[in-house]
C-alpha cells in the first residue's frame, strides 16, 4: 500500500492547520536528514520520494496527525533518534514522517525512583537528568543519541543490562496514540500490576508498528556509588567465554559483561584517536562491577579475578576513575563506527548464555568457509553476538547466504536472529527462520486490530 | 456461552478415546475438589453442575483436547494448584476442566541458569529443584503449592518481588497450546529477544485466556550465600512507611519490603500456634537482606536500620538462621489464612510506592465512615495493598460500595484496582473503572484472534 500524492497534499494541508505552517515540512533537503538510520549502506533500503515532515508539539497534535492519516489513508513512519541498524525508521512509501523530537521534556519523581520521559527525549538526556537527581538509569544501548519512544518501540539492550535486564524492565507506564488517534495510558508509576492484558508489554518491542509512543514511565536505580571496570585478557576465546557461566553462578552480577577481541577493539580506539588499554590477549572480556559500598565492589572484583585467572587470564586490569572507565565505555560503544565502513551487514543473534563459544566457533567455521572476514564482539552476559558481514564477502547472493547460515548456527543452538535491533525493515524476510507461520499470522491478526489501514510503519511481512 | 450437554458427552468420549479412561473423570465427588479456589467463600463464584475433569499427560494431549473441543465448541477451564483469589479457575459454564497435574517435570540447566518447567509442577517442586542444583528462585507468591502454570498465567508477585520483579521478569520462554490446539513455542533460554511481537508477553498475565501453557523456561540466580530478614517496629505507619523510599534510595536493594500491622501478624501467628517474635511496635517493616558476602549483608542491615531509627523505629530485631526466617515468612504467608473465615473480599489495589501511606490513610477513612475493620497490609516496597473487607460490612451492597471507595482510593493516587490477583471470575464488572473502554475493547478484540470460538477460560468481560 501508498498513497495517492493527491491524498497526501491534501493531508500536508490538514496537518499545516493543526501544527502551523512551521512544524509542516516538505523541501526535500530539510526532510533528508530524517531518511536514514544507522543500517549500513549496502543494505539499506532506499526511502520513497513522495514525503513530509512533521513536528508535533503534543500528543493530542500527534492524535489529530494519526486521525487524519487514517481518515486518507496515508502512511506514518515515526522517527525517533535514527539509531537503528535494521532501517526501521526508513520511509519505504510516500506518506508523513513523524519526529517527536520537540516532545522532550523528563521529569524524575525521586521519591518514587522513576522518570517520566517525553518520547522525544534523548538516552543522553534521560542519563543526565537521572544522574542531577542522584539516581541511575543503567542500560547503555549505544548511541546516546538514541530517543526514549525509539529504545521502547524496538526494545532496546545494550551494554549493561545483565544486572537489570533490558529496556523491557524498566518501562512501567506508557501514554501511546494509536493508528485511528485514540489516546491510550497504560500501567503507571507501578511496580505491579495485573489489571488485564498487559498491552504495554505488547507495544514494548513493537517496533512503532502498533502505536506511536509519546510519553513513558522509566524505573531508576539508586546511584551506583562505586563503579569499576575491569578489562581482561585472555590467549583464547574458549577460555574468556568459559569464564562467564562461573562469574555468573558465583553470585556477583555484573552490570555488564562485554566479549571483545583485540583488533576490533584496537582499531576503535585508533578510530577515536586513542590506545587501548590492555593490548595483548586475543580475546578479552570488560567487566563492570558496581555497588553500594567499595568494599563490596572490592571484594566482587577480587572474585571475578580469581575466577578469569583460573581460566587462564593473562591479567587483570582495573580501571576505577570515572574517567578512564567512560572512555573504555566510548571505545567499545565505537566499535561498530570504526568498521562502518567495510560493513555489509551487522547481526545480532542470540543464544542461550552458555552456548555463545559454540556460536563463535561455528562462525569461525562459517568464515574459513567462504574464507572472508567476520568479526563478532558483543554482550556475551546475555548471549548476544555482533556479527560483522563486511565486504569481503563479495556479491549480496554470498552476503545472504552467509547471513542465513549465520541465522541458522543461531536457532539450532536454541537462539534466534535478532536480540535486540529487531526486525525493522530488512529482516522480515528471514523471521520465517525463527518464528512458526503460525506465530507470524498472530502478529498479522494483532497489527490489523490496532491499524486496520495498515497506516503506521506498515511492513512488508505483517 | 455454554455448551449443549450432547456435545459435551460426544466430547468426553473422544477425550477418553485420546487420553485412556482413566485420565477422563465425569464423578461429581472427583471432581470436587478442582473446583474452588482461595476465594472467599461470600463472593465465590459457584461452579457450573456438568463437567469433565481431564488430566493430560503430553502437551500433544492438550493439543488434541483443545482441538476437541474447539470443534464441539465445549468451554474449557484449565485449573493449576487453585490458590487464587479471584475465582479466576473456578468453571462457570459446563465444559471441560484441565489440570496438568500429571505435567510436572523439572530440568535445571546450571550453565545457563534457567529452569525448564512443565506447567504442572508446583512451586514447592521448583524452589526445591532449583535450590539442589545450588540456585535460588527468589520471588514468594505465597502458597507453595501454586502451580508454574498458574504462576505465569497470573504473573504473580508477593513477597521477594522487590529486588528481582515479579514472575513476568522470570520468564524467558513458553510452549503454549493455543485455544485451537496448535502448539506455539515462543522465547527460550535468552536473555535478549527481539524477533517480532512479543507474544509471550501477552500469554504472561492473561489469566490462561488465551492460551495453556504447558511449559516454561524460569531464569533462576545465583543462591544467595546469606540471607538475614530484619522486623522492624514502629509506633507510627508513617513512620514505617516515610522509611522505605529512603531504603530504596540509599542503594540497598533487599529482596522484600513488607508491612503488617501487629494485631493482625500476631494473628497469624496465633493462628499457626507461634508467637510473633516483636510484640511491640503498632506498625512493623519485615525486611529481608540477601548477598553473596556476610559483610555486605551486615552493612545492608546497619544502613536499614540506621533509617528506620532516624523514621523513629522501636529497635531492629535481626533474623539470621534460616530456621527463624522460615518461621517469619511462614507466619507472614498466613497473615490471610488466619482471618480467612471473616473475610468477604481480599482486594491488592496498588498505587506508586511512596503513596502506599496516602493509601492507608484513606482507607482508614473509609473504614471510619462505614464503621467497619478493614485491616491491610502488603508488600510495601512495591506499593502493593492487600486490604480485607471483613464480614462486619453486613450485607453486599455495602461490600460493594466499600470495595468501590477503595478501588477509587488507589486510581485518585495513579494507581490500579489489581497488581496481583488479577480479573478472574469477580473483578470483571470493576475493570471499567481502572481501564478505558478502548482497552477492555482491544482486549476483547485480541480474545478473538486466538480463540475464535471462546471456548477457553470464557470471561463476561471479554
Amino acid at each position: 500500500m501508498g498513497c495517492n500524492y493527491a491524498a497526501l497534499s491534501i493531508v500536508a494541508g490538514r496537518l499545516m492547520e493543526i501544527l502551523g505552517r512551521e512544524w509542516v515540512i516538505s523541501e526535500r533537503d530539510l526532510i533528508e536528514g530524517y531518511l536514514y538510520d544507522e543500517t549500513p549502506e549496502p543494505i539499506r533500503p532506499k526511502p520513497a520520494e513522495h514525503l513530509v515532515l512533521v513536528k508535533p508539539g503534543s500528543t493530542k497534535e500527534v492524535s489529530l496527525i494519526l486521525r487524519t492519516a487514517n481518515e486518507y489513508k496515508v502512511p506514518v513512519f515515526t522517527v525517533g533518534g535514527r539509531t537503528g541498524l535494521v532501517g526501521g525508521c526508513i520511509p519505504l512509501k510516500p506518506g508523513i514522517v513523524l519526529s517527536l523530537e520537540r516532545m522532550n521534556k523528563i521529569e524524575i519523581d525521586k521519591m518514587n525512583l522513576m522518570a517520566v520521559a517525553e518520547a522525544g527525549a534523548t538516552l543522553s538526556d534521560l542519563i543526565r537528568a537521572a544522574e542531577s537527581a542522584g539516581l541511575f538509569f543503567p542500560p547503555h544501548p549505544g548511541d546516546e543519541g538514541a530517543q526514549i519512544g525509539g529504545l521502547i518501540a524496538t526494545n532496546a539492550g545494550g551494554v549493561r543490562a545483565v544486572k537489570y535486564g533490558v529496556m523491557r524492565n524498566y518501562v512501567k507506564g506508557l501514554e501511546v496514540v494509536l493508528p485511528t488517534g485514540e489516546i491510550l495510558n497504560v500501567g503507571g508509576k507501578l511496580l505491579k500490576n495485573n489489571t488485564g492484558y498487559d498491552l504495554m508489554q505488547l507495544f514494548i518491542g513493537s517496533e512503532g508498528t502498533l502505536c506511536v509512543i509519546t510519553k513513558a514511565v522509566i524505573k531508576l536505580f539508586p546511584k551506583s556509588r562505586y563503579m569499576v571496570t575491569l578489562i581482561v585478557p585472555f590467549n583464547s576465546r574458549s577460555d574468556a567465554l568459559g569464564a562467564i557461566p562461573e562469574i555468573l553462578k558465583s553470585g556477583v552480577i555484573p552490570l555488564a559483561i562485554e566479549y571483545v577481541q583485540l583488533r576490533e577493539i584496537m582499531r576503535a580506539a585508533e578510530h577515536l584517536g586513542e590506545r587501548w588499554l590492555v593490548e595483548e590477549g586475543f580475546a578479552q572480556l570488560i567487566i563492570i562491577i558496581d555497588g553500594v559500598r567499595w568494599e563490596e565492589v572490592l571484594s566482587a572484583c577480587d572474585e571475578v579475578s580469581r575466577i578469569c585467572e583460573s581460566h587462564n587470564a593473562i591479567n587483570v586490569l582495573v580501571a576505577d576513575s570515572p574517567r578512564e572507565q567512560n572512555r573504555i565505555l566510548k571505545i567499545r560503544s565505537n566499535m561498530y563506527t570504526a568498521i562502518k565502513h567495510e560493513v555489509v551487514d551487522i547481526l545480532d543473534v542470540t543464544v542461550p548464555p552458555a552456548h555463545l563459544g559454540d556460536l563463535m566457533d561455528t562462525i569461525d567455521k562459517i568464515a574459513a568457509k567462504y574464507n572472508v572476514n567476520l568479526p563478532a564482539y558483543g554482550h556475551a552476559g546475555d548471549g548476544n553476538l555482533h556479527v560483522h558481514i563486511m565486504r569481503d564477502a563479495g556479491s549480496m547472493d554470498l552476503v545472504e547466504e552467509i547471513r542465513r547460515e549465520i541465522y541458522m548456527a543461531a536457532i539450532r543452538l536454541g537462539g534466534t536472529i535478532t536480540g535486540e535491533h529487531g526486525v525493522g525493515n530488512i529482516r522480515g524476510k528471514s523471521l520465517s527462520l525463527a518464528l512458526s507461520e503460525k506465530h507470524i499470522e498472530l502478529m498479522r491478526s494483532i497489527k490489523r486490530i490496532f491499524d486496520p489501514n495498515n497506516i503506521l510503519n506498515p511492513r512488508e511481512y505483517l
